[in-house]
């Protein structure tokens, strides 16, 4: 027998990065092929005492049905931690969604008809792309440097294929790393005015900057309100797996009323509600007023790791590949230059690194068309700085046995 | 501005319950109208103890990102629930959903195009429709009685309609509270395997019965394996909502291994994966073998309930209703009979019980197509006996005021 499928399936295909995923299991592999905040970083006390808390303090709302829009402290310890990142938004201007990639797929279902057309970053974050497209988006991709996504180029795009909207990671992008430049972020609110298009802002990782005094510009949600108009063409995605705990599924989206009205009505059917356990759990988190040293404490394990990398990176890998040097989140982006005649196919060089007993994630699953094949990620989060040295010499030894 | 929606919302219109539920927040209202378990049956202390084993003993399991499929730990506990239940099901046999609601997104993710025939009962889960209608699909009523749907009455349907599936609610149905025959259940299976047509069983409730030495025949999947071949055809949607605590959002669903392999892809890109820490907290509860205490104490009070609003309604109500006794489950579904001249429109009824102090939910909403206008649920969950004698007292005064 075989079931009669949805057409939306034929849109997506198998990842590319599942296959690779399962050659991680051999022992002694070191990786930095995950996507993921390092498990030695959880603040577990923490969110012990938030979850016995919300248990004794208010059981029912914890584990009760709730409201689809979220749970109310939790909005309420949401909207003030935005407040402190310069974003005006009252608890019920967001609701809390089970992880940001929840937040992705109300936005698909709630705007996308089949064969519209959405403007991503190229490359962007994989699951967006399979997200979109089993609503039958048609994703274009708009090229970025490190810089972020390249404004004119984007504006082309935005003439040309007149989108349902534009998605950008725009600060520490995944796989990209990269930092949209203020003037870049100014241009954006322009053209979302200009052509009254909605800009997603997906922002998992802009509370991961490494240098406490010199923090990224603010987000794009942040400066609209200098642009007249300009938020009721931004939805913002917020997430706490990064910077908390992933297996809470806590996200939040921003979005102006009637979007935000017709995403919630989506979630109904979607999941019901958020879990309210995990939700009470995190909002006692954030009222307890652990989230700051949590964060002090991330950036400076991140920081140092990334710094590590880039130092080792550049002493073994020499002219081989070419990157900029993050300044915050959890991704290095880097470029085979075929120098000294060595590979420039990252899929290539995927392979060989197994055999050498390190994995990495290749560039090309990330773009939604013309793949870039000599790109690869390298995600400096959950190795230590030993593993990691030890590791880009790995690297180093696969590049050069070729 | 205004920004242009996916055509799929125009499928959708707002819940009519939704208006109702905002009257519920006057003072001295007696709610019947939920559907939702009393919190005060919840066990707090055996879910917090699990909480804290769970981080306790696998902070990074609980605490980090995991695989779709579900967290594995949970997949062994719940292969053994269903076990106990007579379904012979793998841990890889079942994936963990963000609730069983979830399980209906994902089937409609996987299943539904745009125009498609879906056969639901008449009347059904009022947030099946909608999440169903969402992905296009055009509902299709069968009747059902006290017996459950009228099996003769669906096999017409599926001839006539070659729906892309059929969904029930067998057992203690929402909001008809009805059971399904054991023979009906064995046609349903025949139904199935003749026409090749996927039957999905939502589940939530058929742990809820009343009377420990008369339990609700097997299960549909349970009874699929005297149906060679059945089983290739049933999919089937379980919760821990309605038993142990709707908050947590732990669900699953049971399919076949291509359905279930499409489904999960559609589940990673709607949220990822169910919270591992409510999965993980779930497994140590199951673990810890709390759940059948847990089960003989909610059997036990809603039974009790039951009999009581079920006695109240005749002494008080007489033969201006005509009901079925529930065996189990949360609810008693009720027509206005219209003797004695009183009224015979439920949505009138409810309004004037709102003025005498009582709530419940008109039943015209839960029909696809041609509502029953003069059906009504009342939901017994969630008040105590005294309360449920004095709300039918109320609902008699709404009556015999008419």
């Amino acid at each position: 027998m075989s079931l009669p499928f949805a057409t939306r399936l034929q849109n997506v295909e198998t990842s590319a990065i599942r296959e690779l995923f399962k050659l991680l299991g051999k022992p002694g592999i070191i990786s930095f092929a995950g996507g993921f905040p390092d498990s030695a970083m959880f603040d577990v006390a923490g969110i012990q005492e938030a979850a016995n808390r919300a248990l004794t303090e208010e059981p029912g709302g914890a584990l009760q049905y709730g409201a689809t829009e979220g749970y109310g402290p939790l909005r309420e310890q949401l909207s003030a931690f935005m407040a402190a990142k310069g974003v005006t938004v009252a608890p019920d201007g967001l609701i809390v969604t089970t992880g940001s990639q929840q937040g992705l797929d109300l936005l698909g279902k709630t705007m996308i008809d089949p064969g519209d057309k959405v403007i991503v970053e190229g490359p962007t974050f994989l699951a967006t792309i399979q997200c979109f497209r089993l609503y039958g988006a048609d994703i274009v991709s708009a090229p970025i440097d490190a810089q972020g996504v390249q404004v004119d180029r984007l504006e082309q795009l935005m003439v040309e294929h007149k989108p349902k909207f534009v998605y950008l990671i725009p600060t520490f992008g995944n796989p990209s790393g990269a930092l949209l430049s203020l003037e870049r972020r100014k241009r954006v609110l322009e053209l979302a005015v200009k052509y009254q298009t909605l800009v997603v802002e997906d922002d998992p990782y802009g509370d991961l900057y490494f240098d406490p005094a010199s923090p990224p510009p603010r987000s794009v949600l942040s400066l609209s309100k200098d642009f007249p108009g300009s938020r009721d063409y931004i939805a913002h995605c917020g997430s706490l797996s990064k910077v908390l705990s992933p297996g809470l599924r806590v996200g939040w989206l921003i979005a102006p009323p009637a979007l935000l009205a017709t995403a919630t009505m989506c979630k109904q059917f979607s999941d019901a509600h958020t879990s309210t356990f995990a939700q009470a759990t995190a909002a006692q988190y954030l009222k307890a007023g652990r989230m700051p040293g949590t964060l002090d404490k991330v950036r400076q394990v991140y920081g140092e790791r990334a710094r590590v990398m880039g130092e080792c990176l550049q002493r073994e890998l020499r002219d081989a590949v070419e990157f900029t040097q993050p300044q915050g989140g959890l991704f290095f982006w880097a470029r085979l230059t075929g120098a000294g005649g060595k590979i420039k196919d990252a899929g290539e060089f995927a392979k060989r690194a197994i055999g050498q007993g390190v994995a990495f994630v290749p560039g090309s699953p990330f773009y939604a068309s013309y793949p870039d094949m000599s790109t690869f990620r390298l995600s400096f989060a959950t190795a230590d700085v030993e593993k990691i040295a030890e590791g880009v010499g790995r690297l180093a030894k696969a590049l050069h046995a070729a």
